[in-house]
């Protein structure tokens, strides 16, 4: 999703610095600090691209004793979800404009407990696919933050994307679980729909969905 | 398939008895007993479904030191096959008109080193789809009869049917690699067509393949 910029944003973020990082914050002293951050032993559950935080602040709003990490790669968009977490007043999230790419510069090994990747950018052409949250390269940082027993959860309405996620997966030894080509005719009450999820499945579009494991570390 | 019923084959097939157990012919004596059957102590892999058997004459041709058994539930398509293993002298195959709803009682337990599932029925109606060859239930077999490092290769052109399985899969905790969404744009040299594979994909139709590795028994 690419908005147009919108300058004042980067002023009005601020008024939510108490639990936002904006664009050239300091996240430095962040990584193996995250139970200091949030002041409580809680879960750590990280969302990479938050988009408006639709998905997020519900999911935070629903699961108090989970502490949540959200970033997004443009700021203009994350302002969105920074109102939406203040106006809801939901104590266990921390959002950051930050690119996934440094992920394990901003957690500690096994730091964390679960990553959510909804709706990525499908990245269609071949020569983009290194940049598929999914890609070989992306699972290997999202190995080394997450703890052992962590879980990947996966959706997308993009079956080009979601074949290539399958097949990645599998080639880098994770366990899948919870694979579905049709999210939405399981009619499970716990899915949480994104923004873009509630605009494309209502014309029709069919959502995958999977579970992710991390393959047993070989020390 | 389903071929016009030929009765000259019920004797036809007869010919081909040292390596061929027809329709109503004993097995009950084989479980545990493979490798008495071929005379030497070898891997043991099975073809479900091999039809007319150019799949499974040709991997046996490739693979001399290796023990194949190939099931077929009709003998008016398995004859087919018979033949096609008599005109190659291939002493590695044996064949069997079976249903493989009971296969556990055709092996013994860890019997089994490998298991290949070549463009199986569909059973495209979710009324069906117990009789589909990747069900929970045809699962449970393979796993009954496979060695812990077992391995289970599913070739598919029908997608519908290749998404049941990954999701059945996983579900299931089957350990699953070498996923593609279309086999024959990875032109890997070792891949054998069946007869169906070679007419379809000059069609254009894309080929599914999976190798499914058992979950772990918990004792």
């Amino acid at each position: 999703m690419r908005l147009r910029r919108k300058p004042w944003i980067d002023t009005a973020i601020l008024d939510y610095a108490d639990f936002v990082t904006p664009l050239g914050g300091d996240w430095s002293q962040c990584a193996g600090a995250w139970t200091e951050a949030f002041g409580r032993i809680a879960p750590l559950h990280v969302e990479i691209g938050v988009g408006k935080g639709a998905f997020l602040t519900e999911l935070a709003a629903r699961n108090p004793n989970v502490n949540y990490v959200g970033l997004e790669a443009q700021q203009g968009v994350l302002y969105f979800a920074a109102r939406k977490a203040a106006a809801r007043q939901l104590s266990n999230v921390r959002l950051l404009v930050f690119d996934a790419a440094y992920l394990t510069e901003l957690f500690a090994p096994a730091e964390v407990d679960r990553i959510y990747l909804n709706f990525s950018d499908p990245w269609p052409k071949k020569r983009h696919a290194k940049r598929r949250l999914t890609s070989e390269l992306f699972l290997e940082r999202y190995r080394a933050v997450l703890k052992a027993d962590g879980e990947l959860h996966f959706k997308t309405d993009n079956m080009g994307l979601f074949d290539y996620s399958l097949e990645t997966m599998a080639a880098e030894g994770w366990q899948l679980s919870r694979v579905t080509h049709d999210l939405h005719a399981l009619g499970e009450a716990d899915n949480i729909m994104t923004e873009y999820e509630r605009k494309f499945s209502a014309r029709g579009a069919k959502i995958g969905r999977l579970v992710a494991h991390p393959p047993v570390r070989h020390v």
